[in-house]
């Protein structure tokens, strides 16, 4: 390998090698231009010397407070400034952050802060009952929970709890940052759906979320000091890590709480937002607005879309309002998108049905990853002929260290040195994949994950049913929704709306089948349910 | 630290770690946009497709010859094709490439031939002369020559070596490359004149230039798809790294071979070229040229300049002509620049002698660098007053391994945890750096760094010469020359022009002092040589 005959001396040392972080990133900015505007919500502005220091004080409150370095300190919380802060503040205290879904129901939430070991929980005040049940649920030792009101947003503090500005107040906005000594440190603790009932913990490292930022500037073609309107969820594998990323390039993320057609016009009119990512919801959320909610503007907009690819007649109307769709990919076990629908101004004059065919694909691995290809079960890449079908598998250093005391899970996932997506593909002959069909499992509604498994686990527990099987069913407003098919137990009797209602007591409203449907179950001949005909007749239904 | 309590099954592994490596760049880039123009040089056009094919073929080849991984191979190349080349297929070999700088002399390029141990030599054949001498004289084991002619810029090929071309035919243009296993493998030797005579040598690791990359695209403003005019050469710190990034932005590099107003010119007219580096010697080029050598453009072309601060009636010349200029610094051992006079649009509106004032200072840290700040000698940080002088000390990713051979020059260079520049500067309130006194014993002729110890030492060689000194000496054309003061010994005789020829025997042009002074050396107590009166004197003469 790389080494010469003679390396006497030229070893690493600390003025030659510094772990990876995108703590690193924020500690520059607020060096280089403190002054500049970093966060806004509502009435509140930041710059970045005093975002840094909110996050000082945030590490030193909550090291006070008794966080230990490898410690989870958990949020529920939605896009607000306290969600940003955390993801400095948490790390910055050598600690790992959890940002919890906050429309999870309250025992999956209380499954992620026993599994996780949370020591603190920084919860929204519109959240809190959730919290509050979830807490109560959970086995061990119960976080210290801090409320984070949004009185703005007309969410005031209950007073139950500690609140956020409280524990910023015990902090030093001058502490030092505890930075990581190794770049595999944990960063991040994000529970995935998955296809297995239960979440699993998917863990980042430094270097990843900092190698994610740095390739995302150059893919999301973005220059310094870019206006970016955080709509993805950063308890969505961190909303891609663009909150981590804006410091690097000095940008300004504007908080957006309420995803809604009017609050992503005006962010766009009033405060120049000219990037954000979104699921294709929001796109039809943006064409379909009313128009009283609707801005004009004179830039035009980068979008970064995922979840499923943007219908053709969303992204011709997308365009004419003055946004440029670019369709991306990836999982929570690789940081957000790791593919990009890479567009070639040689396609510009194409029609708009063909542009569209184009823009559907998944596309082309992004910088910071080495290799995305798609596999048949010798692990051999399938032809590059737009038919045959295989395993999307990836190789790069924005893919996590693994699954939390899941040993076995992580061994599979990363089987013959790739990790497997469980999404099957095509390879174009130009090179981009396309995705045939969608891991089987995962329904993807209003750009949530939903896990059939625990749908159908949560429908199995009625007595009436014998065997089930829930798969996506394509729906106007949200993409898709679950829809069961069932069959009864012998001589047993339950209605759809028993089962529905039956299911919302247990899981989230958008975890819930929109319809369901009793039948007997096709299935293979060694009894397994062959889903593929079912999502047809949902499709019929 | 921020390991969790249970990291089982946590660890790198082929999937989730990748070392990083400037190669993973074109690697991408000819997989991702195979088809996009990717190197230009007069009539040559490649794409990235063929580009990767003939790094393919350079790698193998250099390994059929008996080229092995950490096995050094050199370049006297101006910048043409194969210098770009080069820049992927030695490391694609597994060796690491040596860059030489075409304009010095033979006994100089046969210590580093001897020192680095070259296994083989590119060699363009306008310096094939000097080449072929330094290797006669040079110890070891002569290196591999292989002639790179440029028939289209009138050096056809001599014959006496085998020919590059003939050299990748050998190879074959789908080998696999031979990717670091660890990314502290070395990647480049780059030899600096540096304070003392002998010219040390500079190791980079495969880390270092990949981050080097990534950060720059951020400071200047990159986006995809730039045309990059390669000004600076090759040679210098592997031109500012500017080569490793074209490919991870899909960016044409268009070749400069011969540095003129009029070459600069069209091939911003012609190319579209809207980035270069250069010394400020190329500014003023551009600025003085010729009414027949400049063309018409009318897009804004973004210049980083280093090696002094470009003077203001220049600075305000380049902007009106469509130029804007941005001062980098950095040094061999940093991988080039590492700090940027970062603009901020609120200066828009200062006077031009103002502007300039801000431009003319070295700035603040580029993102690939933890912290770069000016310290007295018991390393701490000056006050930021504009007044306090120390020195320039950094801590970061694009700071080399080390000087080959050299341990105890190293552990020096990087005492108490940081690499020492060896620069004096003063901080400004706003965080801005700016050089007060450049390394007291470096001379800046035409942005070539000359030693004046180098010069000395020649100078003391005649038998006339008791003591001298060699300080620099402000020039219209050059920025800078060497100009000597001598002692001659009690009764000897020389004059002026007998020592300048004496060391244009034995050092390169542009280390040749342009004057000589014959005159008592003023002295400290301790016999020291007062140089800052020296470089006062120089500019009275």
């Amino acid at each position: 390998m790389g080494w010469m005959k003679d390396e006497t001396g030229l070893d690493k040392c600390a003025a030659n090698h510094v772990p990876l972080t995108p703590l690193s990133h924020l500690a520059r900015a607020a060096r280089v231009f403190p002054e500049r505007e970093a966060l806004v919500h509502g009435p509140t502005r930041l710059n970045y010397r005093e975002y840094h220091a909110r996050c000082s004080r945030l590490a030193s409150a909550l090291a006070a407070r008794g966080v230990a370095p490898g410690d989870v300190v958990a949020t529920v919380l939605p896009n607000v400034p306290a969600q940003a802060e955390a993801h400095f503040g948490i790390p910055a205290a050598g600690a790992v952050i959890n940002t919890i879904n906050t429309r999870l129901d309250p025992d999956t939430v209380a499954y992620i802060l026993t599994h996780g070991e949370a020591k603190a929980l920084l919860c929204d005040t519109q959240f809190l009952p959730m919290a509050e049940a979830a807490v109560e649920r959970m086995e061990g030792d119960p976080p210290l929970l801090i409320e984070c009101p949004d009185a703005h947003a007309g969410h005031p503090a209950t007073g139950r709890h500690p609140d956020y500005e409280t524990l910023l107040s015990e902090g030093d906005p001058g502490a030092a940052w505890r930075m990581p000594e190794d770049e595999w440190e944990s960063l991040a603790l994000n529970y995935t759906s998955g296809t297995t009932g239960r979440p699993k913990g998917v863990v980042y490292h430094h270097r990843g979320a900092y190698l994610m930022t740095m390739g995302t500037v150059i893919s999301w073609r973005m220059t310094l000091f870019p206006r970016f309107l955080a709509i993805v969820p950063l308890f969505h594998c961190n909303g891609w890590n663009h909150t981590w990323m804006m410091p690097a390039v000095g940008g300004a993320v504007i908080c957006c709480r309420d995803i809604t057609a009017k609050a992503i016009y005006d962010a766009i009119a009033d405060e120049g937002a000219r990037y954000f990512g979104g699921a294709p919801i929001v796109l039809n959320m943006i064409v379909n607005a009313d128009g009283a909610d609707r801005r004009g503007f004179d830039h035009t907009v980068e979008v970064f879309t995922a979840g499923a690819p943007p219908a053709s007649a969303t992204l011709s109307a997308m365009e004419d309002l003055g946004f440029n769709v670019t369709q991306v990919y990836g999982l929570t076990e690789t940081y957000g998108h790791v593919t990009e629908c890479l567009w070639n101004d040689d396609w510009d004059s194409l029609p708009s049905a063909e542009k569209a065919a184009i823009k559907s694909r998944q596309g082309v691995l992004m910088p910071m990853m080495e290799d995305i290809t798609v596999v048949d079960d010798g692990m051999n890449p399938v032809p590059a002929d737009g038919e045959t079908q295989g395993e999307i598998v990836m190789r790069g250093n924005s893919v996590m260290k693994g699954y939390l005391k899941n040993p076995e899970a992580t061994r599979k996932a990363f089987v013959g040195g790739y990790f497997h997506s469980e999404d099957i593909a095509v390879r174009h002959p130009d090179g981009m994949m396309q995705i045939a069909d969608r891991a089987k499992d995962i329904i993807i509604s209003g750009g949530e994950n939903v896990s059939s498994v625990e749908v159908e686990n949560a429908l199995m527990l009625h007595p009436a049913v014998f065997l089930c099987a829930v798969v996506a069913k394509e729906d106007d407003k949200w993409g898709e929704v679950p829809c069961a098919f069932v069959e009864l137990k012998p001589g047993a009797e339950a209605t759809g709306d028993e089962l529905i209602s039956f299911v919302r007591e247990r899981l989230a409203g958008f975890k819930t089948p929109k319809r369901v449907s009793f039948e007997e179950l096709p299935k293979t001949s060694t009894g397994k349910i062959q889903k593929f005909l079912l999502r047809k007749r949902a499709s019929e239904l």
